[in-house]
């Protein structure tokens, strides 16, 4: 069988700050379109690519996480929508779609599935699989209502709260009778929070100069739930403002520019003196709940109860500019790639 | 009724930084050795009060905390074992012994009672009441059991751990099938923690260079639970040692020497890739579970499975250093001052 060219967005090498469009770089390679005989591997046509802040991890030398770093000359890889074109894995058809972990190029050999799931095509857009209905949506659900365990009428507080993740925290935290308050890095953001995401209030903290009284501002009577997506003086300044019994998640840290050194948080004594939980988690210990998670999502969805914001770009050579915008936040709405039309 | 002298510890103003001898002074007043008709309020003569870090906290101009700060002139208030005198409270017999919040004086006035226990006199040492048997040692119960889930066989490892607090937890630990590593700040308490506490490992964080190392060393397979009474470098570097799922009760920060402008905890980001759990709690929350931990800790101290190591000071002339002795670890065990016999 020919060869055809596959365009490939390839990791140059190990960093420490947050990446960078030149840490990437565009090549095209050959690829057959056939999974080898016997192999159990899959070969797939890339739609959509996930742009997500924990790909960043993956970018630094480092074996202790939870996934593994990139290999430095190989494919960047993330969460995406794929078509499957040939097939030696019976779970797999050809023509079938999916979402899971896919490589950042047009076409993927890949030999062991992960974290897929098939769409069943219906009135939602497709690349929402890896958005709405994929990893960021499922944090925010199990974020939200598993570490946080929230009661009606609490105060909600939501950093990057337009994100991909945010967004839905903000309104799942609505439609639980909670007070929601998010902040944003730009006015167009915070107008999206207010106007079309119905957060009950939202600010730009680069206009505050002090987070502790903005927050106080915000919250005269201080936050039961902060969904942390950014850490440092965010993080400080809410664990001054928490209530008795208040529950932090903590879901990223995007604001910190150095993994190996970052910011020292001071407020930790809040934890005592206010009983706090804090708490990491990564959502794919929570997969039993991803069921009641699209059947809860999906109808919201339906209802016009949920909306989704996506910022998308055209094309795998818009891929490692998308992704280092994430880091200054230069997305509005869920980054996503579109690599090719179904 | 004629008036007694009454000598008094008064506390003498606010600070930022762990108190010192001087921050309070001894006094003598007058008192009647009766509680005022009709008034609810009970008369007792202390027998032992107990020195806690938490009583720190009460040195600030604060009133955020979960209990307020204490009043600059009047005596300090902590716990104590002590005798009733005069009663005109149907809860309180003259002759009963109970523990409970009294000030840190000869004979207190005490209206309305709180987090009293009437004392069963059995063959336990009353100061214990205070100690094993009382807030520290129940912290130590609801620390480890509700807040770090401990199972059989994981790795704990527990600073402070010749304290108060710490030394019962290691003890539990070691009674559920744990692995169990102290730290502690003379060679003195490492060796009690290895020789008479039952230890697995203990080490004199004074004597190391870089905790980081340290602790890698004494958990080559990681720290499943830590239980912090100390925060600032140490729980720094705990961070970097947790494995996935990994627990930390934060039950103090005696390291820190200025509350106002604690040190930065840089290593916050393990909670994320490790789905780490990191929670503040304070006792009397689990105030149901008490008699369970009653139940427990007198029968594994009557069996000799327990130690409890108290540091008793005499009189109450020598509360301050005592209480101020216990931010520098001047203190070895539980201390203790003995007001008066019974």
């Amino acid at each position: 069988m020919e060869e055809v060219d596959n365009k490939q967005v390839i990791f140059k090498g190990y960093i420490e700050r947050p990446p960078k469009e030149t840490d990437m770089e565009i090549k095209v390679s050959k690829i057959k379109l056939r999974a080898p005989k016997g192999s159990g591997a899959i070969l797939v046509k890339n739609l959509y690519l996930s742009c997500d802040p924990f790909m960043r991890g993956r970018m630094r030398d480092f074996q202790g996480s939870y996934i593994p770093p990139f290999v430095p000359g190989q494919a960047l890889e993330g969460f995406g929508v794929y078509k499957v074109i040939d097939s030696e894995n019976s779970d797999f058809k050809p023509g079938d779609l999916f979402s899971g972990l896919t490589g950042w190029e047009e076409y993927s050999l890949i030999c062991r599935p992960q974290q897929f799931r098939k769409i069943q095509q219906d009135n939602i857009p497709l690349s929402y699989h890896v958005g709405l209905l994929g990893m960021p949506g499922f944090t925010a659900y199990v974020g939200f209502f598993e570490v946080c365990s929230p009661k009606k009428g609490e105060y909600v507080f939501v950093s990057a709260a337009s994100g991909a993740v945010g967004q839905l925290v903000g309104q799942l935290a609505k439609l639980h009778g909670c007070h929601v308050v998010g902040s944003a890095g730009t006015s167009q953001k915070v107008d999206l929070l207010k106007n079309k995401l119905g957060f009950d209030e939202a600010f730009n903290y680069k206009e505050e100069l002090d987070l502790d009284a903005t927050l106080k501002r915000y919250f005269p009577q201080g936050i039961d739930i902060y969904f942390d997506n950014v850490g440092g003086e965010m993080l400080d300044a809410a664990l001054l403002n928490m209530r008795i019994n208040g529950r932090i998640a903590v879901c990223g840290a995007v604001s910190q520019q150095s993994l190996s050194k970052p910011q020292g948080i001071h407020n930790l004594y809040s934890l005592i003196i206010k009983s706090i939980k804090m708490q990491g988690f990564l959502q794919h210990n929570y997969l039993h709940l991803y069921p009641r998670f699209m059947e809860h999502v999906i109808s919201y969805y339906k209802q016009g109860k949920i909306f989704y914001i996506e910022d998308m770009n055209e094309g795998l050579e818009s891929a490692p500019a998308a992704l280092a915008g994430l880091f200054s936040g230069k997305n509005v709405g869920k980054q996503v790639i579109r690599v090719a039309s179904e």
